[in-house]
């Protein structure tokens, strides 16, 4: 889906600015303000090298908003005796549901002091909350959308998280090499077991990648040389 | 694991406010400053009602940080040809294991316009990376913050037993005596330096107890002293 940000009557002008920013490091760029405060110095201040989405940026009225976007997610950081947003979409499935569907899902964000009205979140297709302490739970309008935008952003690109580990016969490549290692040391013969399921449980927890494995064996080379020497 | 955000010279005061503030959100309170700007009103004002989080910020210092903690952090919005920050850490996992340890975790965020300096990142257990676009990835402090803040306190609870890791001076005393053997081995001198970047790497991924250090360490000397025969 594609993404954009809405602003509800934003108060301030640098959190508009911080919010366009946060925006393009998560590699979005369309920006709709709702009656916002007026957009000067301290706004293109925060927004840093995101002058365009900040330029950009359109006004637009909630009903446009409603009649054009396929999803409407409300965003609040308050919960619970509030019946309009009973049943909050949890954060960590919206980015999912955003990659599995198309058309344009805009996301609401409410004034700073205020959220947003009980009779926008009514209207939304979803709400989402972003789980804060209750000590405390106002968050800053900028926060909040750079939470809700690397959330969705890391579901849709889970791949360049992934580390290739090494096989469990490289591992054990590894393991059998430790073993000649500490034969070769003289290491006490009666602690090599131990020593050894221990060393199992270590590379097994480390997530080696293979160029790691084949390192660490480059090291184990190096002892073997240096003791037959 | 007990959570404190440490910032490396921060250089705008309303970012330091700004942190606190997202602190307070997400129900973490130590600060911990590294030769910080000076701090007034802008800090108070982003602050809003996480005064208290400002100020109890006490200003240390970084050998107190590495001295300290169990578990040393290095965040990073670059990546790729900078050799320290090899094999970072998925940050969704980072509350995960955060939760199943126990100890004291420092997480290092650099100062706006640098980032943590190479020399910072090379010392730190596992550095971890929040995925920006290519095109503008470099963020606000405080998102920073927000974004790493949030996903660890997301982190859902493991029900597992705590494990207690190893402090970072023990694993620092580790590092060294795998240098100390490596130059025992003759271990080609030009590949040091990155053979032992990358198992600062293994070793705070690794998760290992005191204990496991210890062996370790007998392992090592148990070469050094094949070595010297």
């Amino acid at each position: 889906m594609e993404v954009e940000v809405v602003l509800v009557n934003p108060v301030y002008e640098g959190n508009v600015g911080a919010v366009a920013r946060v925006m393009k490091n998560f590699g979005y760029s369309k920006l709709r303000l709702i009656r916002p405060c007026e957009l000067g110095a301290e706004a293109r201040a925060m927004a840093s090298h995101a002058q365009n989405v900040l330029e950009s940026a359109q006004c637009v009225d909630i009903d446009d908003v409603f009649g054009r976007s396929n999803l409407v997610v409300g965003t609040t950081g308050v919960i619970g005796s509030r019946r309009s947003i009973r049943g909050p979409y949890p954060l960590e499935m919206l980015g999912i549901k955003l990659r599995a569907t198309r058309g344009v899902a805009s996301i609401l964000f409410g004034a700073e002091d205020q959220g947003l009205s009980n009779d926008v979140l009514r209207q939304c297709d979803m709400v989402i909350h972003i789980g804060t302490s209750s000590v405390y739970p106002v968050m800053n309008l900028s926060h909040a959308v750079a939470v809700v935008l690397h959330s969705i952003n890391n579901a849709t690109t889970t791949d360049t998280h992934e580390r290739a580990v090494a096989s469990h016969s490289e591992l054990d490549g590894l393991l059998k090499h430790s073993r000649e290692v500490l034969e070769a040391v003289d290491f006490p013969s009666h602690k090599r077991s131990r020593v050894l399921a221990n060393l199992r449980r270590i590379y097994g927890r480390s997530e080696l990648s293979s160029a790691e494995v084949r390192t660490l064996r480059g090291i184990l080379r190096r002892i073997e040389l240096r003791c037959r020497r």
